[in-house]
């Protein structure tokens, strides 16, 4: 087991705290055996791994908050982390600190349907939200690809989003209310199952903290009723212009689609390749999807003036379905298209950005420019409706230096992507993958707010350290230090 | 004029402030004269007022930044006015602190219809947002009662809501970006034009905030698309708990109007005594009106669906409108409701609580029977799909003692929101009226949060100091000191 400087040589510095954390959690929930922990070493994102001095699994809010006041009193760094499918290193532990798993706080607490409302703990799986609702007709919106392995505390650290968000927007339009341990160990409550609440918007602002303000241990989420009827069309487009502009001309009329996306031309010939769906054309340069829900009468209205605005843009093959099994042929060529990267290429690199909406194609035109650049095939595939782009960078990692390139483009999409006026993370997260990009979008003063937010609530600083915010630990790294020194020199900064 | 302590005896002392500020702003953006400053001694929340030792009206961030510098340098309290229609004295100045009045910061500053966007300088009214967009057919949603004269700083400091935000969500839903003068002076930009960004949602965190972490000088709202077709449903109900079993159905159905309003029968008969819509029945417990808006198909198809359910509860005298004058003398009783509690009372007290809609009915009654115990009328409108409450206790201010009575009478009605599981505000803030009932809602440590984060943004305290939260100085009042007893007295603190 690797210690910090705090614990080198002074191994037995820990048996204290395991006693402790025993005594509240029971041996069960204690993990201290390197080959153990070895599971913890990383989140979605293995290109960062450490291992942590110590993983506990509470059960409970006061486990919870028992542990953290440990932590604490004892100046131990500690990280919570979900199921660990997140993108970004955000659950990334700290050889010197404690993880607190949520694995075992897997209970749905509370079903108020009256009031539209679901309580659940945070090591519940997405899905499952869902599942406890559907039978009375309810669903949960917000829904990531890794739906149905990720848990709701780590939606809620990273704010995460997912094809469906267009309409109903990410997780933080969907969290009523929380019950967070603070990185003191205090207990608070914050929302409530009523929508308005007077004093300052916490539960806005712990959603998407990134597990940097405390720990979730109660989620209050809104559900919705699932919708009468459901169509998805699916368009192929000659040009990237093309389905760019028929995107642009369904907002413009007033559609808001429950989701929106495209593919590009080296997406959809991966995935027909893997999947042999037979809609998405070969020859397209762009495949646009648009799924519409409503009421039986809106749909069919909607649909027919999808297709003709599909149609004015130049689109052939259109293809709708209506019913849950054509639709969802439709869709899988989208829902394989990491997949579809993984079967051309050894390695890929998925970036996650944003851009406004109405950028799209330019920007995908300096993608490509970036692509042709560097020698790197890049798969395109957009969230359209809101400009979260996903590109896909392939590579070899066995090929010395690739990897540190792909970062390189990795780092100049999201410089695109800023200065479009755009974001870092749609719906990945910041973790201890971007915080040194942080600097290229928000100026000394911004950052500086948030880090007095930060202190508000995390005094120590032993939440989650180094991440989200750029620091000399984390932009030590000689590549991540070159990258802010360009970003720097292109005086931006 | 009256001045602190600190400036007491040393008129002298604001001599240099005000020439630095005439410097930045003008000899015409400052206003000095006693009976100039009469006008500003108060917002809609009349019985609070509090002459200002000084009046500012800057046109820029700039000026706004340095006038802040200023005070901060100098240790003065400010308070931040939009157009003073605020019903919670949230504008209430302070005698011996700078008023930052909005009035000349009316701008509109950039389009952006592509991207369904308008930036606003804060002091822009409400309806001007629409007006500006609406010959391209967009709205901005947020629809306060006053909306043709308040301003959009005020709402975004007000979290301010409206009969259409059951369906489009507060004001907080509509803010995509801000730039924000803190309380040192300092600039900084939160948000954007794309809704996803990283770091911690500082927009999200400002809304609501009610001044105190500093002043809004440029908005960024989003816009909507002006629905295809709406349509008012009116139901006249023989009981209350008809009307609320009706809404219930509604939203059970899946149903989302785009506002959903009950008046009980004395706001009915007070109505129609001074519009004689005839579509109110004198003899109906309850009036439900239901806007739809969305496709045509769609409409119709609700309306139809709405109308079912209320006959199924016991309606008559359903009304149906879906040109823009009928809809609008449907509409008529319901927005002369508080006109009408004038005309009924010398005076009237207007209360804004929140509920889980689904108590509805139980709130109601338990109304009535304090209406009945202490012997005042209470005439009740209610946003009743997301169960904000604003019951209006109608007393003859003339008469030594009511005011008192009525206070009081409020103040047990929050308790019975806040005990439903509920909020002390629905729409018009904390501000100087309420602040002392916020440890009934929350616990010390929810409280101590918050103002750790306040503290984040105004470390002197000089942003509106002594709103939202209970201070030594804004309870000391004896009327408030004894409401907080109590509630104490009842064991929930």
């Amino acid at each position: 087991m690797v210690f910090s400087k705090l614990f080198s040589g002074t191994k037995d510095k820990w048996q204290p705290i395991i006693q402790q954390l025993e005594a509240i959690i029971g041996k069960d929930g204690i993990i201290r055996r390197k080959e153990e922990l070895l599971t913890y070493e990383c989140d979605g994102l293995a290109s960062y791994r450490q291992r942590p001095a110590l993983v506990v699994l509470p059960r409970t809010t006061e486990e919870v908050a028992a542990t953290v006041k440990i932590c604490h009193d004892n100046d131990l760094p500690w990280v919570a982390r979900g199921a660990g499918t997140g993108l970004s290193g955000g659950a990334l532990p700290r050889e010197d600190g404690v993880l607190i798993v949520t694995a075992r706080m897997n209970r749905i607490l509370d079903r108020d349907l009256d009031n539209h409302c679901i309580t659940v703990q945070p090591g519940v799986i997405n899905n499952w939200v869902t599942q406890a609702v559907s039978g009375a007709g309810f669903y949960y919106a917000p829904d990531p690809s890794s739906q149905i392995i990720c848990s709701i505390g780590g939606n809620v650290a990273e704010n995460s989003g997912g094809v469906h968000c267009l309409k109903y927007g990410v997780t933080t339009n969907h969290v009523l209310g929380l019950k967070i341990v603070t990185a003191d160990g205090s207990i608070i409550d914050v929302g409530g199952v009523v929508p308005e609440m007077p004093g300052y918007d916490l539960t806005g602002l712990f959603v998407g903290s990134e597990g940097t303000l405390g720990i979730a241990t109660e989620v209050t989420l809104r559900i919705l009723k699932r919708p009468e009827s459901v169509c998805v069309v699916l368009a192929n487009f000659p040009t990237v212009e093309d389905s760019g502009a028929a995107v642009a001309d369904i907002i413009s009329a007033g559609i808001i689609p429950a989701g929106m996306e495209i593919m590009d031309n080296l997406s959809i010939n991966a995935v027909e390749d893997i999947t042999a769906t037979g809609c998405y054309s070969r020859d397209a340069q762009a495949v646009l999807l648009v799924e519409l829900d409503g009421l039986q009468v809106e749909v069919e209205t909607y649909k027919q003036r999808v297709k003709a605005i599909c149609h004015q843009n130049n689109a052939t093959g259109i293809t709708t379905a209506n019913d849950i099994d054509t639709r969802a042929k439709l869709w899988q060529g989208r829902k394989a298209a990491f997949a579809a990267a993984g079967h051309m290429s050894p390695d890929y690199f998925v970036q996650d950005g944003v851009i406004p909406r109405t950028k799209l194609v330019e920007i995908l035109t300096e993608i490509n420019a970036l692509s042709d650049r560097y020698g790197y095939k890049i798969a395109n595939v957009f969230h359209a409706g809101d400009g979260n782009l996903h590109p896909l960078i392939l590579y070899d990692n066995a090929v010395p230096g690739a990897f540190e390139i792909v970062e390189e483009i990795g780092g100049e999409i999201l410089k695109l992507c800023v200065d479009a006026g755009g974001s870092l993370s749609g719906e990945h997260g910041i973790g201890a993958d971007k915080n040194c990009y942080m600097p290229y979008m928000f100026n000394e003063t911004d950052l500086e707010t948030m880090q007095y937010i930060r202190t508000a609530f995390n005094k120590k600083g032993l939440a989650n350290p180094d991440k989200i915010f750029p620091t000399p630990r984390s932009c030590g790294e000689a590549a991540n230090a070159q990258k802010i020194k360009q970003f720097k020199d292109a005086e931006i900064y």
